[in-house]
């Protein structure tokens, strides 16, 4: 079985493994204040020259959306993301849970446009007290249709927070492969200028697990490690997170994770495209999103996991997603197996 | 100045005063659980004599709606209500706050559709775990709009609530001017049926203020004024809620009040059409919704107190409400206002 | 029957249902953004000379003080109140439901020792990150023993609050009989320097119901009015509570009510003394706290309404509470029991 | 440098890093349901003989302690602990954080009483709903002071909490420890038997990280992972904690870890009896508390790495904390300094 079913489906590069192994038996401090994780720390904050900003590592995409989230809103503050954004569907409501409302927009390809944001926020000032607060904009970079923001549109995200007052987060938990993405004309070091708070995800790209939180606005700063511990985002051993991103970002790891993925993710839509698959979506990351019938559906998934994305009509949107550890050689069958299929009907 | 702007803009009916007068000295049981409460509540049940229900009083609709709300969800289940109801934008996150999400579905003329609700709760299955549980549908009867559900409309929410497991709520702030609107073709031992909970609108009905949650489902009753307490919704003085409603049902004045505010509504509604202004919607109550041109606009309002809904183009979405304590000549000055706009363009 | 059960059983003075009748029928403007509590907030202004206060009317205790935290501690943030706090106990967890530790510290006589609020700072500290942040204090006046803080030891606590970068909150339910106790050598005005907000409790002490909560501190006004919606706490028709703060400051009658209920208990602990019943708390306000057999409570209990406050041992501590409606013959029927009753063993 | 600080101060026992590095190349479903979860689920099972129950894998106590107490109570409801539980202190308000009051009785060496637990709770009842509604008790085994519940006292706390309708829920973040001391005559099966939930805690006891929550009464174990996704404690990679417990329960590392880590302790207190040196408390398990003078505490640490659990006018309470990879060796080096320092006044 060819797995093209998601991008945490296997364990993490070969460096995180060994240095866990090398330091198993060394003591060390607990809850991520030590050298591991203050190394670690500093390979990001290599990546970010411009500013001074704080780095902090949690486990997984939904605890740093819902730290992070809780941690700048004020009670009747709320959060406007995409509906398609991540905190709005598939995290089981754990921003409500933290008493926010999500306000969702529709996306346009996944993305979040500045002048919905700017009517959106106008909107709630006409009804001033009886409605949220509007304080926080919330977009994920790729996003969850392997879109990717370009330079441009960011500062225009950025502009239109600064307009009416109101923070940038971004959900980094496919960052790498933004980053890696031919459409991408920024770095690390420029997203951290545009965004008040943003994460660079280990999970999806080659660690066993593990998000790193950057804050660059220092209005954010304070306090944060008190919204990690009562939200149960503490580890005991925190130095686990912090080995996973001195393997990402000691020899540039999570560079090249993410190339990989998006190479592979290219010769796979490339050879779609080419073979006249219908595309839900035109991706410029590792998801991609074939429109296939019921007979190629049977075809290809008695032969490949991945993941149906939706339904219409007779046709299925399946989604095919490439990662850090795909083999060449599966990329090949997978060619194949649509080769073969593309004229089931 | 001609007063249209909601019905919420006077005091109560003389009943009400009369009693909080006759009663200001004796010594009275605190927390709700005196004879004017239970009077109160007996009166209450009388219209409901098929089912034996828990009556509670609280002191407004957004406290009422977050109360109830709190009480019926676990941590992840969810509310599903129309994206013009209530608790989906005027209450501030409300229910956010209390930690659970409110899924919004389009509205028709204000109201839910059977079908919506079916299609959103089986997308959220299909995301098992990963997505909220929708658990709990929400309605406003009369709606936001003005319009009222039909007997038919509401068995069929009530269908498709059974066949998912749901349960139902009206949010019945203004409940009296639904079952009194021409469209109405059940009674409160009817919505006591089809709905496991729902209120008795007070505050737009000729009360000071007060709401009366009805618990219809046995599973729904245990605990409910722990939450009040919690919540802050049981008053000292809990009494002033009791005398509201010994006001409003003691000699029908609840129906009357209601009555005689969609009377003033169908006769300023009925000239409307009559003069052909435009209406956003079609009300069956005591809001109504003419559509005018700046110029209109303008001569209006400097006569009458009204409310702006929206704004489309050049046109103006303005909206009238009639009340328990609309003056005839009133009614009868605003119908000569719109005459003699009627040609301003 | 005699009733000295609690301050909080009797209707309103008669001021109060005069203005209620007097603008039944007059248009007035909703949520609280009316003449009425404009003027009423102006009359809790003019006791304020001093500072520049915001005034927010709220309809309990309960509702107060959990919209008030709320609106002031960050997710991490605890108050501190002593173990005999209303926060502490009698509110069914509602500053818990907001998220927020009550850090309860053992009473003196109802109070809170700024010695022990340093002990309890520091500690937190010792764990910092790991333990809740205590950012709030918050202190009855009067006491939930009818004991009042003097001004030296309030100054002390404000003191205390400096040094540690605390806020100092007043619930004031019945701050009235606090300023007319003889134990009180302070204003208002003062008060509103020391704390960072306070309430004045109207609920008991002749209001139909209702708090005026006064923020002092200018890093805590921005907002409130969401939080106020958001909470339920924003009345529809708002002047309701407006009228109940004109109605007892317009004519003093808010210190009038409060001397009134303190003489009848004096008058009451006096004879106590007198006639050596033993005191569980001496009282400097409207609530008496004797302790009695178990024969003169069944032969009191049979002729008077008072509440049960503890037990200990063979003796009964029994609560009486007078109130700004207590009458002067109940007092000496009330006497004349205690006197009888005396030698019962 | 003597590392005697803790014992989660080492990664952990070499099959779990070998099990993961085996099947770092594996294609493994997310989110928990995949395998090696399926297994080590199994392997607890297996421990459980006589009842069905449900496990679940978080990441760390706060967490799990958070997740549980949100899934079983309804928001009026609190948790009883005693006032060195975790719940109570060291989790930075994580449970008030789910909107539930910890409720703290004073603990007996570490341990909750029943007696007080009855009082606590009839005391309740007293203000039913003007107060909390306690439903949980929350005891840890190993308690923070090293003590083991005897089954006698367990058996006592299960009755007091079958009197009174209550759940039972134990911290086990040591239970290995716990089980293993002298003082346990009993099993985990027969935890199980008394216990409506409790978790098997692997940070503490070998593992990388990780907790086994075991749900024991059927009522409680329903959409248990909605819980946990939305608190984010679903990790995508969920088999990384599923390796964890296969490694501890497979060849009874478990058991060994935790008997190892008792057996250097007792060691320790031991010789510092026979040394003559004050207790804080004797310990069962695997922490203990010696108390020393300043001059002994200046010459300990400068050699070894451990906590000062508390200060007692010229006496300093500190802790060793034994763990799964102390060293013989080092064990010895402490006696051997405790030996020397002993007559340092």
């Amino acid at each position: 079985m060819l797995f093209f079913r998601n991008d945490y489906g296997q364990g993490c590069i070969e460096e995180i493994l060994s240095l866990l192994k090398e330091i198993n038996y060394e003591n060390i401090t607990g809850y991520g204040l030590d050298p591991y994780c203050n190394k670690a720390k500093q390979l990001i904050k290599n990546q970010i020259p411009d500013l001074d900003v704080d780095v902090h590592f949690l486990a997984g995409g939904t605890i740093a959306n819902q730290t992070i989230i809780k941690h700048i809103l004020k009670p009747y503050e709320a959060v406007i993301a995409c509906d398609t954004g991540h905190v709005s569907t598939h995290e089981t409501g754990s921003i409500e849970a933290t008493g926010h409302k999500v306000i969702t927009l529709e996306n346009n390809n996944g993305k979040l446009i500045p002048e919905m944001i700017k009517q959106c926020f106008d909107a709630h000032m006409l009804s001033y007290e009886h409605m949220v607060y509007p304080k926080l904009v919330y977009i994920s970079n790729a996003t969850e249709f392997g879109t990717v923001y370009t330079k441009e549109e960011l500062m225009k995200l950025r502009d239109v927070c600064d307009e009416l007052g109101l923070y940038l987060m971004m959900d980094g938990a496919r960052l790498g492969q933004a980053l890696m993405s031919s459409v991408c004309d920024y770095t690390i070091n420029d997203i951290a200028k545009w965004c008040d708070v943003f994460y660079i995800g280990g999970t999806k790209n080659g660690a066993l697990f593990g998000e790193a939180c950057v804050i660059t606005n220092p209005n954010l700063k304070s306090h944060f490690r008190f919204n990690l511990k009562q939200n149960g985002a503490m580890l005991a051993k925190g130095w686990l997170l912090g080995v996973q991103f001195i393997g990402l970002f000691e020899n540039e790891h999570y560079f090249k994770c993410a190339k990989h993925a998006n190479d592979c993710s290219k010769m796979i839509q490339d050879e779609l495209i080419r073979l006249k698959y219908p595309l839900y979506m035109k991706s410029d990351t590792n998801q991609i999103f074939p429109v296939v019938t019921k007979e190629q559906f049977n075809y290809l998934s008695s032969e490949v996991d991945f993941e149906i994305w939706d339904k219409r009509n007779d046709m299925i949107v399946i989604r095919f997603v490439t990662s850090w550890c795909t083999k060449q050689e599966d990329v090949e069958s997978l060619i194949q197996l649509l080769q073969k299929a593309v004229d089931l009907k």
